[in-house]
């Protein structure tokens, strides 16, 4: 036969599920979406269609929910956790297992104001509105042995409207871009970070407050570089994270930069001192790195954006 | 000639303008989309092709950008107001302008905090984070006589957990439907609210607060209703902005009711005390309606989702 | 009470139904998007929340993939004109009802030809291939004795290279923009045309032919118009199609002006004559008109892109 | 420093540059969205902010339109290398050079039959309707001496509305799913292949050729295949490729699995008979594979929708 199979997978994308947990009148939600691709001994479903190693893809969606009842959702990590073990624990033929989550995040409404009408008003604690500001993400992997574990965030977008600039590039003969020495720098940052949390020995980290430390560790090192380059920002937000959160070796950052034109306001007699700018769509700037703790391997894929 | 022109109207849409206004080292963020719509005599331009009454969409675009400078951006509807009234009363041709503006809302990154490696950190006001929640609306009308001012809002997720029921509803051959007693209800809120100001001898309203007000009692009305279905949910936001805002006459609402079911456990040996859900994308319920201040005409157009 | 319900509506928005059927080994395809609307006798749902007198949601999503069974999917209009008829006569409180569809059209995967590999290949006639241009629609609406049919399209994106000009408009303060004597016309057209079928009495057209040379007539028109504005080839557009069709009484478009600006190449030595186009995304010029057959009222709402 | 810099690359992306090539009155278009990555010599930057060998984005982007006029864009893949050869070849701090294409496509608007009223209509050779099915890709990746051109598609929607079957299976506690014996399937593929070309001194494939001819080899495989496993049919639509296709060493399938759910017509009295069907939209199952030509290596990375 002149062609084989290589790498494959397969399994239930997006189950959207959503948890409530009642602690009396006070209601917490986890609102995810998780994906499941399993791989393994699948050789005969592809060159026969013999379906006798295959745990459908519906299965595998039930298993999401009913793993929401029986584990809870403590946090997108840990349920992925649980989900992966028990795929590659479960089921000879399947060797490995990778689980993709994206997690929508909720604040409460508040309603213990003057202005508020309700009759014998307390504090309503089941109503929520969705914060809408980044997705974050986790992936987990699991091989029966090690784990890998790389979250991160999509669509948090930022902006500082001054301590950024532009010059001291390569000219060449396609060159008309003019210096810039006060500019706005804006981005929607994609970034995906890995711990070294990989075995089941060793100390699990606290999943929440990571995320909430790094996502803010990134926040703050965007704020506070004075920047003379997209690539410097990105670099100096990534150094900051490794150097504040222990358990995180690598991270890569996919940054669109999301360019504000100063408008030209010299054909109406006005003068724009920084103040009026175009938010262009495309084309943007793309600049994408990894930042690596010294000695650690890099293994977050470089594509974020594909093909 | 057997045919005629009807109703025709033009302009640039979605001119994305950020106004930045210093006050020393700290800066405050406009971010608008602004649509221009222009109608009048123009019979010409569709019969022949003669565009001698026709201002360009570009000199349109223009005009937003410079505005945003010779006015400032003190709200969206205060701006709108001021193209509306250049577009009507400085072309002869031009009986009736019609701005749209959706507004991005941002908040400060916030850098203050003991983490902070910043050398010298002071807190950074330069620096902001898109809110990514809701959309902020608002459409200004002139006729060169009388203002309409139509503002709201899109894209704001809630969800109550509890308090929501569904039943006594009519049964026919194709009904296949469960009663429900204890449900999540969950709506992605779209919104529109018409002012009583429509003449520049009244009191201009506090748009920014008007809004912020405006949400505020939509949001609570949500949280604390007690609800036997999506319209009697919908009446209370509208009625609770009617009572608690004056300046306001008219509310409409597009309501998608967002379906979260119940998933069935028990072929798992599990029960699903009200505790996992699939959030479901299409069908959804779609619940619309139009609440007015007792005596006021209806003009918001009833259609907000299009054929 | 200070407020009053308006306008309401409600019903199951976007059910996406597929209908097969088979001619022996021969199979066709209907695939459509059906969103249902009902008023009527509502009041008392919002008010207080009794559902006495509404049919759920549900139901009206069942009785779409039922009546697929069991009338069938002839066209888009006929299969909407059974729903609104049923919501209307069989239930009491409902006065009127909406049906709203959205059409995918699919074509046949060939695989008559030399190269096929297939075992005794004759022509498959159970495989399609999404066509994926524009999407079909139809609104139907019918209040217990007159029905209004608005059919249309969106999203057919066109170009003439060349036949297009702009100049001789007005120049104020704020005009930049050159004259151009020779340009890109691009737009993505968005069209409704009105029946004037409107009473089960008349002849019924065929909405399969009719909508099948509306859009012939219409893309003919944009081709042949040499254009001074996009103005004036809308009212060709639609002109051509009054002149056309006689079963169509109104036409309204919504044309988005897709900008493709000519490259300034100079800075390179190089010379661009009318060949390197950027294609921009926002602002866009939007250009919006009814065309209406002498002696016809308007009625189409003029609002196609929403605030 | 106990931080790092990995792997990192930038340029502009998302140049949408339209070509017009006049041939007489005939003319022809190309239109594509072109997106430039560069990596070479930069820890500078990222370390110091240090533009010395940064060439601008803006300068990539003028590139892009600057070599559509002065080489023309005979195919996606041939203004690809043009541009990779160019950006390692001229700057001696870039090493590497990734451009990645979408091209869209167009076909004629017809005007030459009789119900054209153009007068001494010949048939317009200016004026065009965007096809509106797949998104054609390339990637073109060249490091000063070895070339990796990866072409593809995304986007193409495929039914199949008989010869499918689902059963024999894995069934554990958590399988509720039913056999199948006669369903739909039906995909939306994205698809990537690898040519064996990689080096100036062999023949350079025909590339529209080469697209035109594995679009119809998948297609047929697709439309030819009775599956019994949607992982069967990709295999199929692989090794169809591999096998007729002699420049093309390696082909990347995802698809995921559109499902069309038989709807349940029982309690309203009606047998569905493989008639009506629901089509859901998630969750989906996503079926990933490699096809490879025996002996060659798997160089596509395996992840096409990213965490």
């Amino acid at each position: 036969m002149p062609t084989i199979l290589g790498q494959n997978q397969y399994g239930k994308a997006e189950n959207r599920v959503v948890k409530i947990t009642r602690d009396g009148a006070t209601h917490h939600i986890k609102d995810l979406n998780v994906s499941v691709a399993l791989s393994g001994d699948m050789d005969e479903v592809h060159y026969s269609g013999s379906n006798a190693n295959v745990l459908p893809t519906d299965t595998t969606k039930n298993t999401v929910f009913a793993f929401a009842k029986e584990y809870g959702i403590e946090s997108a990590e840990q349920f992925g956790i649980h989900l992966a073990r028990h795929f590659v624990t479960s089921q000879e033929p399947i060797h490995q297992a990778r689980i993709r989550i994206e997690e929508y995040s909720w604040e409460r409404i508040e309603t213990s104001d003057a202005n508020s009408k309700f009759i014998g008003a307390d504090e309503v604690k089941h109503s929520f509105v969705r914060k809408g500001q980044e997705t974050r993400l986790t992936q987990i992997t699991y091989d029966g042995e090690k784990w890998e574990v790389v979250s991160g965030l999509k669509d948090l977008v930022v902006m500082n409207s001054t301590n950024s600039e532009f010059w001291g590039y390569v000219k060449d003969k396609y060159t008309t871009l003019q210096e810039a020495y006060d500019r706005i720098l804006a981005t929607q940052v994609s970034s995906r970070w890995r711990f070294n949390w990989t075995d089941d020995e060793q100390k699990m980290p606290n999943w929440e407050k990571s995320y909430e430390q790094t996502r803010k560790h990134m926040l703050q090192a965007f704020a506070e570089t004075y920047s003379l380059s997209l690539q410097q920002t990105l670099y100096q937000m990534g150094a900051r994270i490794i150097n504040n959160r222990s358990e995180i070796d690598e991270v890569r950052f996919s940054l669109p930069n999301k360019h504000h034109f100063l408008v030209d306001l010299e054909p109406f007699g006005l003068k724009n001192d920084n103040e009026v700018y175009f938010a262009a769509d495309r084309p943007y700037g793309l600049i994408e790195a990894t930042i690596l703790r010294d000695g650690c391997e890099a293994r977050i894929p470089v594509d974020m954006t594909n093909l």
